[in-house]
């Protein structure tokens, strides 16, 4: 044959994942995991490809078509590698509406694609943890997707110094905006979009946008001065504001719980003008090489009503990916030698004693729960032992004719080093 | 807005996962995974998304045309939804080749797609176990493999009345049929392909098509006997045949294991012609509704070379997907009820007790390991209760202002309808 030999790269912006980088997911997600079961979430999953339109309902045709992988099948139906799971969700709420036991507490751990040119911390595809609470509209479920968040990284062992929960509250955004600017709704709009843009355009710009809209200098300082404001000044701000009470609501039971160390207010925190409608929130990393948000959510109202007439379901969450958190991981030194701990067994073999006699040894030690296999193969026995080494096995079993003989196996502990020789009957024993 | 509502199904072939379906799932690939673990096998992942190449030089342009969801990228890169998982784990190991530690012993849990119309047991979208050994040529392979399947389905407690692993050797029946038929290796390969249609054509049609080749009816009649042959005598016809000895090496170590109840020979399991080169097998559900093979594998020649020159890796392996282990599993009343054990706690709230005095319950619920939640939300007290039991916790725990007072706490078990009254501090020590 001469035919051309086929790549071993993944696709452009995707990963393989060898044991030792499964280990390392399976490890994190693992942690995650019994986590959010710990505080009663329960996992859902979807399928891998969906119809395009729920994407384009949220989200616009061009944002839809642009950033999904998407094709029409035999059938005509447009579909979508999903790119997120929010629509995902929202279908399966919708679908079963009357029967769920709400407020429901979900979560899933998907992989997705988005066709974009791939970043540190954005790839094409990754997992992403999305954690949701529907049908609960005050500020007791958006308590507990913060507090489930903070716990998340906790699990880690990260602590304070190494993330923050930035937060703000989108009704308290437009109705501070609204108060200071003296401007109507629709007003406060424009306003409202000039200063979601506020990071990504000159400061002069900005200032001569917002004069447009009618706001002078002492305005536009006034607007400035939140941006360091403690949540109780802020809300101080408008009172009124049922977005402002949401705020001091929330930051006072987070000091209840003890989590007033990792949040902070933060007006900067906007996420999308037209989705969220409450609370909103980032996970920041402290590191500043780390310097994109980690995870973002907040409170959305009613996208299952792209589903089901006359229907109103709020929901709150947050989403965030495998690449971040293992960028956060590594940064702050988080992720411990997971081969370290725990035993794992190779029984090495001599051709001169017959090979069912380790293949019930074998068959011992799983029957009492170890990890363990014979050598399969016909290597000499230092290469056993190299393959047990580089295998990250903790342990090799050694029989050979004379252990036979005397009814007895040599044990040897490949992290100290050390040799036992114990009675055959007694092996569960050695490692119980 | 009227904007017309989207449909709350999935995708057809594809299928929703709700939280009673995930915790199926979750329970039976949990099981799966922690055998395999058992075994010694490493978990390994590929991207959703491959170059449709790697499966039209497996299959040819045709198969991989027709049966998978492909398109081409912007950069005009011919990609396919992965519909099967063996050259994404070929291109894996050709990818290391020289680093990695054979033999490999590997597993995935990959979810899939095929494009073809969904019928029982096989959907479009579909989770497909994988678990295979590369680089050891002998026997040893073969038993670790197949001894594994059969584990896989022991740790659901199925017996040897409920399933069968068939086995065959495809070297042996190569041997065998050139032995009888006295036929060049041509001519052997011509009997073989009428022989693997033998159940999809009428009888006359296989008789008449094995005539044109020259066998005569004495010759096709030894062909038929092979069918209900046990192994010995098979193997007997052509004792000179690598394969035959490695059917005999392959029984001999299984009954040694004491898996013959599990296992018989059938002559009739082949498997794709053209990619199999040894040992073949399937595991039959023997319920009559089943009658799909639920898992199938063997052993194959070097996939590996299609990405690497001059290698030579063989593997041995199986695929099973969960569509058709959860078939088996209902089938044979193999399920438990996934929630009559283990503790999960509802908080019940009251709204004239500060809402923190719940969150600190519950704190301590999780801190001590304990699943557990408060109510969110401002239901009446019963209504709290059916959303217990609905959301399957094992308990409520009730604080009134006289329970605050007093320093007590009311614990409900919801399966036993007990209630006691304890004190507050005792309330870790009462679950544990």
């Amino acid at each position: 044959m001469c035919a051309q030999l086929l790549s071993t790269r993944p696709y452009k912006g995707t990963r393989d994942f060898y044991p030792a980088d499964m280990a390392l997911r399976n490890w994190f997600f693992g942690k995650i995991r019994r986590a959010l079961e710990l505080a009663s979430f329960e996992e859902y999953n979807g399928p891998m490809l969906e119809s395009l339109d729920i994407y384009i309902a949220k989200s616009g045709e061009e944002i839809a078509n642009e950033q999904t992988y998407n094709f029409t099948d035999r059938g005509g139906r447009r579909l979508a590698v999903r790119p997120e799971m929010t629509p995902t969700v929202a279908r399966l709420v919708a679908g079963r509406i009357n029967d769920l036991n709400f407020p429901l507490k979900w979560f899933s751990i998907p992989n997705l694609y988005r066709y974009e040119n791939p970043q540190r911390g954005r790839l094409r595809e990754h997992w992403q943890v999305n954690v949701d609470i529907f049908g609960c509209d005050s500020y007791e479920a958006d308590l507990e997707v913060i507090s489930t968040a903070i716990s998340l990284l906790k699990v880690f062992n990260a602590d304070s110094s190494m993330f923050k929960v930035h937060i703000n509250n989108r009704r308290f955004f437009n109705d501070v905006i609204a108060a200071i600017a003296g401007t109507d709704a629709e007003g406060s709009r424009k306003v409202s979009k000039v200063i979601d843009r506020k990071n990504k355009i000159p400061r002069e710009v900005y200032e001569k946008d917002l004069k447009t809209l009618g706001l002078d200098e002492d305005k536009i300082a006034k607007i400035d001065a939140l941006y360091s404001m403690s949540v109780t000044d802020a809300a101080a701000l408008c009172p009124e504001s049922k977005g402002a009470q949401e705020l001091l609501d929330l930051f006072s039971a987070l000091r209840e719980l003890g989590l007033e160390e990792y949040c902070v207010f933060d007006f900067g925190i906007i996420r999308g003008l037209d989705y969220y409608t409450g609370t909103v929130f980032e996970v920041l990393d402290e590191a500043p090489e780390n310097n994109r948000a980690m995870f973002g959510g907040g409170r959305y109202d009613n996208l299952v009503g792209l589903f089901v007439k006359n229907t109103n379901v709020s929901g709150v969450g947050f989403g965030f990916g495998d690449v971040t958190l293992e960028n956060f991981l590594v940064t702050h030194n988080l992720i411990p030698d997971i081969y370290a701990e725990g035993v794992k067994v190779l029984v090495t073999k001599f051709d001169d004693v017959p090979y069912s006699e380790y293949t019930n040894i074998v068959s011992r030690l799983r029957a009492a729960d170890i990890k363990s296999s014979v050598y399969i193969g016909s290597k000499k026995f230092g290469k056993q032992i190299d393959y047990a080494v580089k295998g990250n096995y903790s342990h090799v079993v050694i029989m050979g004719t004379s252990e036979l003989e005397a009814g007895v196996l040599k044990i040897k502990d490949l992290r100290t080093r050390e040799e036992h020789t114990v009675e055959a009957d007694k092996l569960e024993a050695f490692f119980a």
